[in-house]
């Protein structure tokens, strides 16, 4: 039966569970963090960990284990379970609440989930993503609130897009689980600076985007995307992923852009060196 | 122990759980509702479930039991518990979902929860508010999202208020678990149309007021708050609750104004012939 972590013990399938006192469940109080591995090694391991406890902070949550217990937690877990192709997913609840709105014992839950691979062509030809006025809730901090993203699947299906731009007077943010980013006229990669989730790949992409290119972190807005020669999004499934639609717009020439290529190119490399090194 | 409902089963606290794959823990997907009981018996009950299975509806989530069932098993631990002064909450979860994302087979929770009563002088007095620029995700569902509310508690706290006031866009709206009315210079009781979650004692108070005053559901604005009588919000503890401020305004000469303590006695009044009559 598959392990997973429940607070400071490894555990089997059957008794991963919560009470339906805790506070994630009856008020959405909880924050995550989630991380893919290959060959079963954890990608940008430490980062994930800082940024899942950075958000634990923020939501006044205290992990009932430390980093480097937790870590080898994490590990033991990846090994008895073996699943290639998976991610590890961390959960930080509000715990057990006495009346239903204060916060009790935070409960930690990991899940060692498979990932399903993304269709090649997403890559290779990019996708189209539909607009959407919204901003998350606390935006730099890693909820659990995916509401909206859910709740509007049949629309994005419906129009044959990967998932929602979401923007906010005016002002773009971010995908439901993913980071935006556009090439200007000038060859500038351009992304959002805050009100975002700072994606642990975002933070990758910008590293190795300075080598060659000129980047840009600052509020980028609706009207810009027409001007945009390239666009695309990133996020630890999606890696670096072409966008050659939003809405009716059609960016640059409606293929991948030789910028994201390129960046699709030394982002892979720079996942192996990675993975060497660590 | 207390007893609590978990699908069509009514079970003891301890097998109340649920697996760590639900989509209300996971991506805060789900529904919820709550009424209180007024010795042992419901509140406007066939409002709330009406409206738990709309919110269920608008979220495709569907309840594994149907309304009378739904009903009888509430009656049914209601009974068995005995807990005077206490609330029923019921839940409806999106599921344990294969893949982190899509919609599983929904789990129904209900849990008979103690509330503890507000002090007098909540009523007598009345209680200040903080505003807050928000918009709640699908607002016209009542989702299990409170993450905001929570989040901001210790600030509400400080500020000596009870809750927070949300607008968006210069509209106001309601609070994280209250529906807000003013009355005007006119004496007209004039309350938020759309655009929030329609309360079933918002519901209830409108309707008993249209038989003494001239009341509106329209669009309410923040600048209008500096010209207000009175204020007051309603919910299920709350009743009819009057605010004497909000930030740093004070409403009115900052006591409860007399159309707010008309309307209490008469909401006090309707419900005793509610409880005769149901």
């Amino acid at each position: 039966m598959m392990k997973y972590i429940l607070n400071d013990q490894v555990i089997d399938q059957d008794k991963a569970t919560i009470h339906v006192s805790d506070l994630a469940l009856l008020r959405a109080y909880g924050v995550f963090d989630f991380f893919r591995l290959v060959d079963l090694q954890p990608l940008f391991f430490n980062d994930h960990i800082e940024r899942f406890f950075n958000s634990a902070d923020i939501l006044r949550l205290k992990c009932p284990v430390g980093r480097k217990k937790l870590k080898a937690l994490i590990l033991e877990v990846i090994s008895a379970n073996q699943i290639q192709n998976s991610g590890i997913r961390i959960v930080l609840t509000g715990g057990e609440s006495p009346n239903g709105y204060s916060i009790g014992k935070p409960t930690l839950i990991v899940i060692n989930e498979p990932i399903n691979p993304l269709p090649e062509s997403h890559f290779t030809e990019g996708i189209k993503l539909i607009s959407h006025e919204y901003l998350r809730d606390i935006p730099e901090v890693k909820t659990i609130n995916y509401l909206v993203g859910i709740y509007k699947m049949p629309e994005i299906r419906e129009k044959g897009a990967l998932d929602l731009l979401f923007h906010w007077n005016g002002k773009i943010s971010e995908l439901t689980r993913s980071n935006f980013f556009i090439i200007d006229q000038n060859d500038k990669i351009v992304t959002a600076g805050d009100g975002i989730l700072k994606g642990i790949n975002r933070k990758h992409v910008l590293e190795i985007s300075r080598q060659k290119f000129e980047v840009e972190e600052r509020d980028l807005f609706i009207e810009e995307l027409a001007g945009a020669k390239e666009a695309f999004i990133t996020g630890t499934t999606k890696k670096v992923m072409p966008v050659y639609q939003i809405d009716d717009l059609v960016i640059g020439d409606g293929k991948p852009g030789k910028i994201t290529k390129d960046l699709q190119k030394m982002f892979a490399e720079h996942i192996e060196t990675y993975l060497k090194e660590n």
